[in-house]
């Protein structure tokens, strides 16, 4: 059980609270204390969105997904008739569940559907924690009548509250960008990819805009901009069977609709919507379990985009390269090492390393000049840079991940339920 | 410094002393403390191999790999003029260590040849430990007339002493074969893929046989062998810049020479290797870093065998899995997740999972008379085995490897050097 567990707060949470998120129209939510399974705490929200509302979603990649996310996968893309809405539990994945998990899917659903009046198509599901034991849907559903009543414009911060497992804070970031002379909003909420007691981790992002964009076009951006947020994070290179991203847009902005990723109400809004999801992204690695490093690894240099990518995850991922960090070790041979797994073009000679603005190794050995006692101080900053640079074409990559701490593997260990 | 650390013996290691091997024809061995890094304890070992010995290898697919495997991969495969010799130090990898390594490998390339009358292109060198600092080599090359008075056909054991870094006991392995009515013998020893405090996991193989073999006929029985063996185990998905495994054939054996891979001697041959070369391996993750559990993880039923090997290597790389194997909790969900993030084709629905004989889950949900604490109470078996069946084809594979504990963490960030 997570009451179980000693009190934690990541030394890389922001400093204090929640902040405080533009009210995006269109949008109104409630949170609930459902016992799906944790106790003493609210653990559903429902989000309830204006008729019109275009909904993108991007979702895990996993071949053993989980019937909600299967669900939203069929729902999403389908025409913006009517109202929509989102239902969100944790303590509970509904995955591995069999039929019954399509039949819990089924009945949230439906009551959802009746209660607010819209189409069951347009109702989401999204569910986070504990794998292969079935959903008590009935918690859920019976509550549905309160949670509509509770729906308000505010309720922003207790939604993020709600789909927290093992997240350590809740995770909310917003921006406001003026097209035209009129502001569009957005404000989006997050759960952290900690490995978490209940069990696997489960990212889970919902974003709210008012912009007006057709569901295709909102589709289009939201996957290009996943790319640079949400799939360049990494705690443990675990996927989830749950993951789900959803971006609603409920065209309550007096902002024109934005009907091309080439003109500037476009570009705009997406540079703002970037700006969200890459605060969100940040701040589920911030809460990894058991993290007290932040670190940001840049690979410049390689022969192409792909091989840029393969040598930063390799980096991000490496048991190895993520214990130094925590030991605050400036252990550069460890990085040497996951270029040369990664499968990317490299030539060792080549290669030069810096820890933040430290040069650390450079044309095959160690830089002329390079002081370990310099070096280690930089590793004890709690936010650290590493850039790699290939020195065989232009080819590009950032990536950014957490260390891997004795902590997180007590967590992993010693609690499941 | 190793002397820093805890000693600690791997509660998996077998139960006291390195094995009795067979004593191979044409081989003599020699250890010697040569202070390279470590103090009081043999560091560098010296294997003369016989007059027309031939010599196969296999070594790290790294892109950054050191000079000594560049120097091993250019002379392995030459002709076997001559007698032919290994020269193995730990401490320091001299790995990238720049236009110092090549001359260093050089070095001690020319004393060994020198001292024992045998061509430079038949000395065969690799070196283990810390990476990025130049290899002292002139404390090797001063030791090597003594090494050389040293040799002795008893020298194995001492010889796998003096290759161990953070490994937490010398490891061997060795068998007899008859063929024709004579006696082949073949004996090897290892270092293992701990992640070392020096720094990064190395793993050392060297086998011997008396055998007569050809070398491209040897090279292909050692690759061939080398899949379902060394490159069937991990302890944490990070690759070494000097693996390196060498199988040396004396042709000293009475037997006849092995001329095809067809015929029944090549076969009883290859059977024999195969066992020595799995047991070494297997040894190497016991003593895995922080290791409290052995793990074998079959894979079945994948639609072809690259993607059961998928499917096992995600299994048994998974934080999430290992750390659940550390906990002995029975934590299907995650091999659930690691199948669906593998790559590999899967059926949520088709999927089962044995731990051990205990069916777990089948038909896309837990197993109907699952028994969590019947699965718990096998958790705690010091040897574990996890089957998965995805149920789609004739697709096999079987991988080895460890659980994750904090004691590893332990290990690779707090020490180095």
């Amino acid at each position: 059980m997570t009451t179980d567990k000693e009190r934690w707060l990541s030394p890389l949470a922001a400093a204090g609270s929640f902040p405080d998120l533009p009210l995006v129209s269109g949008v109104e939510l409630a949170a609930i204390e459902a016992g799906v399974r944790y106790q003493g705490r609210k653990d559903v929200m429902l989000a309830r969105l204006a008729p019109g509302s275009t909904i993108a979603g991007v979702y895990t990649q996993s071949a053993t997904r989980a019937w909600p996310v299967e669900d939203c996968v069929a729902k999403t893309g389908l025409p913006p008739e009517g109202g929509a809405a989102i239902l969100v539990n944790s303590g509970n994945a509904n995955a591995f569940t069999g039929h019954h998990g399509l039949k819990a899917v089924r009945a949230i659903s439906a009551a959802v559907s009746r209660t607010l009046g819209i189409p069951e198509t347009r109702v989401f599901i999204a569910s986070t924690g504990v794998i292969g034991e079935p959903l008590p849907h009935e918690r859920i559903t019976e509550k549905i009548g309160e949670l509509a009543e509770r729906l308000s414009p505010c309720g922003l911060k207790e939604a993020a509250e709600a789909i927290m497992t093992t997240d350590t804070y809740p995770k909310g970031a917003g921006t406001t960008v003026s097209v035209a002379g009129q502001e569009i909003r957005i404000a989006g909420i997050a759960k952290g990819a900690g490995m978490i007691a209940p069990d696997m981790a489960t990212m889970l992002v919902f974003i709210f805009t008012d912009a007006r964009v057709a569901q295709p076009l909102l589709q289009e951006m939201l996957c290009d901009l996943t790319g640079p947020t949400f799939n360049s994070i990494t705690v443990d290179g675990d996927t989830s069977t749950s993951d789900t991203l959803i971006l609603a847009a409920t065209g309550q902005s007096a902002a024109p609709e934005i009907t091309s990723n080439t003109d500037p109400a476009a570009q705009a809004f997406r540079k703002a919507l970037h700006g969200v999801m890459l605060d969100l992204a940040h701040q589920v690695v911030r809460d990894g379990e058991g993290a007290t490093k932040f670190v940001e690894i840049r690979v410049r240099g390689a022969a192409n985009t792909a091989d840029a990518r393969k040598v930063a995850m390799a980096i991000a991922n490496s048991p190895l390269v993520k214990t130094a960090f925590a030991g605050e070790d400036p252990n550069w041979g460890r990085i040497v090492m996951a270029v040369g797994k990664s499968g990317a073009r490299a030539d060792r000679d080549r290669l030069s390393i810096r820890f933040g603005d430290i040069l650390v190794a450079e044309n095959g050995w160690v830089a002329p000049g390079y002081n370990e006692a310099t070096a280690a101080a930089y590793m004890k900053n709690p936010e650290l840079k590493v850039t790699v640079d290939l020195g065989l074409g232009g080819g590009e990559s950032t990536v950014w991940t957490c260390d891997f701490t004795q902590r997180y593997v007590a967590i992993n260990a010693d609690y499941r339920s």
